[in-house]
């Protein structure tokens, strides 16, 4: 990965755990935030509360709003994000090391509901 | 799966995701709640609580006590398990549909700290 999260953002990303499978990531954040472009794999996102954000990859920008408890999937994809919401942002990322692309890196912008 | 956790206590095991690479569960109990015998394949589980619970895999018994926001390992197991704790369970489970079994299903029982 050329732009892990962990070391573009370390203020806003953690490693929790770490196999030869999957890595798992916090990630919080406060309103106002923004993170600078990093990628992720195809991941599992779950959310500990509810929050909205921008993402942005290239002159692609989506707004999400999802609330807390849900699980979403995250096609590998680059981009960077911003808190537009009111209340900090807590989520769970589970990596898959697999190495499969599910969908077009290019075109995957956010996660993807159930 | 001979034995989905989902089938046999649906009361405690939800789906709120499910893909062709991954399958995430809830699972939630009370104090003294017990499970059946049911299968996970490998997964990776994430406490969103603190709890105290026995695991019992044929005659092999393990206690487990874990604090919340912990992300942890699950090798591909059966077994059933005991809510011994003073507080409800929360977990997510994510589940791996990739087949590969990275441990010994027979010896396997819970979680594998980071």
């Amino acid at each position: 990965m050329t732009q892990d999260p962990v070391v573009t953002n370390p203020d806003h990303y953690r490693v929790i755990f770490e196999n030869d499978a999957v890595r798992v990531l916090s990630y919080s954040d406060m309103p106002g935030d923004k993170t600078t472009p990093h990628e992720h794999p195809n991941s599992v996102m779950y959310t500990l509360g509810p929050f909205r954000r921008r993402l942005i990859s290239g002159d692609i920008l989506r707004e999400v709003e999802l609330p807390g408890g849900v699980a979403l999937w995250l096609d590998a994809q680059e981009h960077r994000g911003e808190n537009i919401g009111d209340t900090p942002t807590n989520v769970v990322v589970v990596e898959l090391k697999d190495g499969s692309v599910r969908g077009s890196v290019e075109r995957a912008l956010g996660p993807i509901a159930a």
